[in-house]
C-alpha cells in the first residue's frame, strides 16, 4: 500500500491578547503535524476592548516564533470561512480545562455543520502551561505580579510598558 | 515561505471489540489528516476476555474499510513504543464524554513523558455516534436489541451469530 | 391498585431569544409528559439587551408550534412564583452540556428550597441539537453563516431581516 | 385551549441492592409526576453477585413504601422493551454527580434510538441524599459504621442481620 | 517522634458581597484547622459595582461571627502578596461545583507558581449550602423571594433594606 | 486578639500500592499544614490483590520520607473511626482530576455524616504529578516502560525486581 502524500494546511485561531508560553508550546507542537500552520488572530470586535491591537498581536507572535512553516494572519467573520478561503482543512485548538473542552466541542460541532470538510483537532496543553491563560496573565501583571515565566520575553516587555510604565 | 512537506504517520489505537460506526467515522476523518493511518488493535491480555480475537477484530476492520492510506495492525506493550517502532509521530484518539476526556488526558501526558516526540491529537466523536461504545453495543445485543445502525454490517452479522445464533 | 388520575401543568421557561430547533424538539417532547405545557418567556431586564422583544419572541414561538396542549406566556420575577400562580407543579429544563447541568442543578435546588411542591425535571437535548444555543445562532448569522437548519423557518427569516437586511 | 388529559405510566428502574433513603425520596417525588409509577428492579445477572435477591429487594421496597400509585416489579432484558411491554412512556432517573449524569445521558440516547416514543426524565437527588449510594451503604456497614439514617428502617435491619449478625 | 508545634495563619479570601450561610459554615470549619484565620475581603475594583462597600462587607462579617481566632481584613493586589505580608501560609477555598473547582485549581496553580511557600487547601461546601452563592442570593431577593435561610440575620436585614425598602 | 494554639493531627490515607512521586509531594506539603501527619496505608482486603503487602508499602513509604512530623501507620475498617481513635481531626486528600474530585466529595460528605468533627481538606496535585497514579505506574512498568521519574528510587527498584527480574 502506497501512502498518500497530502499537503495539509492547518489553522490555529485565537485572540492572543497576549501570546503566552502556552500558546507558543502549542504552535510548536502543531507545526509538526501539518505542512503549513497559520496562526490566525481574531478581530474580536464587539467584545471587550483588547489590550493590544490586531497588528501588535501579530507582531508579537512573529517576533516570538522562528518556525519555517508557520504564518501569522488575522481574520474576522466565521473561522470556517476564513479556513476555507485559505485552503486549510484542519483547525487546531488547545484544551486546558474541562470547561474549555465543552465550549470547544460545541464550537467544533457547529463548525462541522457549517463546513463538514474542515476537521477540528485538539491538542492538550502541556502540564506546565495548564494554568496560563491570556486573561490570567493580564490579571497577574495588573496586580503587580511577575509574568516573566508565563509569556515570551518580548510580550513580557510590552506588558510591563503598559502596566508598570515607570518600573522597568 | 515555502511549506515543509512532511510524511506523517498516525496511529489510531483501540480494542475495537467490536468495531462500531463511531470508530469507522473517526478512522475516515483521521485518514484525511495524515499520510498513513495505522488502526492498531490492542492485545488486551490480563483484562476481561474479549468477545473477538485480535485476528477476528483485525479482519472485521479490514472488511469494513476501503481507504487507500489506512493499515490495520495489532500491538501489545506500550503504545508509544509501538508507535515509535512504526515511525508514527501522531496518536489519534476520539473523545465522546468528559470522563473519556480525563482518562485520555492522563494517558496523553504519560505518553508524552515517555516519548515527547509523539503527539496525541483528539478528534471529537460525531454527535450521531456520541452514545455508541463497543461495550454498549454488546450489552444491547446481549439483551435482545437491534444493533444494525450502530455497527458496520459485517460486525452486526458476526454479533448476531454470537448472541442470537438461531435467530438470523 | 387503581392509578391516580392527575392533571399536571408543566412550565418550560427560557429566554428564547430566539427560539431554536433544539427548543422546539424539547417543547414537543415535554408536551407529551404533561397535560398542559406553558412555554414561559423570561423578561430578562437588567441583563444584556435582547435581540427580540418579549412579544416578538412569544409570536415566533406561537408561529412555530402547533400543539394543542401548549400555551405561550411571559413572566418576570421568580420562576417558582409564576409557576405557583399558574398552578404548575413541574418545571421542565433541557440540558446540553455538563456546565449547563451544574447551573441547572443549583437553580433547581434553590427553587426547591423556595417552593418544595414544585419539581424540576430535566430532559436531555437531542444529539442533533446538542450544539445549538440561541447565542451561537446569533453569533453565526452575525458573522455571515447559514442558520436555516438551526432555527424554525419563521425565526430564520426574522434573523435574516435583522442581520442581513439587504440579502434576502 | 382545552388541556389534554393523559394517563402517564412511568418506570423508575434500578438495582436497589439495597433501597436507600435517596431512592425513597426520588420515588415519592416521581410518583407525583405520573399517574402510575413502576419501580422496576433489575435482574443484574452476569455482574457481581447482588447482596439481596430480586424478591428480597422487591419486598424491601414494598415494605418501605406507602404510595397508592406506585407498583413494584422486576425485569431483565432491555429496559425499553420492558417499558414498552408495560405501556410506560417515561423512564425516571435520579442523578447525583456529574459522572452519573454522563453515563445516564449515554443510556438515554441509546434508549431513545431503540424506542423513540419513550422519554427519559431526570430528577436531581435531594442535597441531603447526594452522597448516598447503595454501594457506599454496603461499604459503610461492612466496615462497622452506622447506616440508620441512610436507608429505611426495614433495610437497616436486614443489613445488620447480614453484616453484624451477633450485634443487633 | 515529637510532634512539631507550628503556628499556622490561614486566609479565607472572597468578595463576600454579601456573606452567606455557606461562607459562615466554611469560616467556622476553617477556623478549627488553623491557629488564626483571616477572612479577607477583596476590593474588586474594575469589575461590576459591588452591592455593599468593602467596609460594609467587613462589618457584616464581623457582626455575624463570634470566633476568637478569626480576624476580618481587606486587600487589593495579588492575594499571595497579601498572604505573604500577613505571614499566612495557607489559603482556604470552598468548592461547591465542578466549575468552581476548575477555576480554583487554575488559581491555585498560578498562586503556587507565584509563591510556592503558600499552600491552597480546599474544603467542600456543606451539602445544605451547595446551591447558595452571593449572586444567587441577590437574584432571589431582587425578584421578591425569601432569603432568610440563606444568609445571616444581619445580612438578610440589610438586603431587605436595599431591595425591599418599604416592605420590612 | 490572641491566636489560639492548637495541636492538629492530620491523616493522609491511601493504598500506596506503590507510593508515587505525586504522593510524596503531597505528604511533604501536607506535613507543613499540621503538627503531626499520619500516612495511613489501607488494608484493601476484598478488592483486587495488591502488588505489595501492607508492611512492604509501609516500609517503602518510611524509606522514602525524611520528615520529623510524619508517621506511617496502617488501618482497616472505617477511615473516620481510625482517625478518631488516633485523635486526628483532619483528613488530607489529593485531587488530580474531576472524576477523583467527585468520588472524593461523596466520601467526604459521608465521612462528615459519620463523624462531623473530622474535616476533609483537599490539596491539588502538583501539575508535574497530575498524570501519575499507582495504577498507571504499574501499567507502564508491566508493559516495559521506564518509571524512574514517576516513583521514589527505592520504589522503582522494587518494581523492577518484580516486573523485570532479569533486567536490572
Amino acid at each position: 500500500m502506497a501512502p498518500v502524500l497530502r499537503k495539509i494546511f492547518g489553522i490555529y485561531p485565537g485572540s492572543f491578547d497576549p501570546l503566552t508560553n502556552g500558546h507558543l508550546d502549542l504552535i510548536e507542537r502543531a507545526s509538526r503535524l501539518v505542512d503549513t500552520l497559520i496562526v490566525a488572530v481574531l478581530h474580536n470586535e464587539g467584545k471587550e476592548t483588547p489590550l493590544f491591537s490586531v497588528e501588535e498581536r501579530m507582531d508579537l507572535i512573529r517576533a516570538s516564533l522562528n518556525l519555517p512553516n508557520v504564518e501569522v494572519d488575522a481574520f474576522d467573520g466565521l473561522l470556517v470561512d476564513f479556513a476555507s478561503h485559505k485552503g486549510a482543512t484542519v483547525i487546531v485548538r488547545g484544551i486546558r480545562a474541562i470547561s474549555d473542552y465543552e465550549y470547544e466541542l460545541q464550537m467544533a460541532l457547529m463548525n462541522r455543520r457549517l463546513r463538514p470538510e474542515i476537521e477540528t483537532v485538539f491538542l492538550m496543553a502541556g502540564e506546565a502551561y495548564s494554568f496560563i491563560s491570556s486573561r490570567m496573565v493580564k490579571e497577574v501583571i495588573r496586580l503587580g505580579g511577575r509574568i516573566d515565566e508565563l509569556v515570551p520575553p518580548m510580550v513580557a516587555s510590552r506588558l510591563k510598558d503598559h502596566f508598570q510604565p515607570g518600573k522597568q
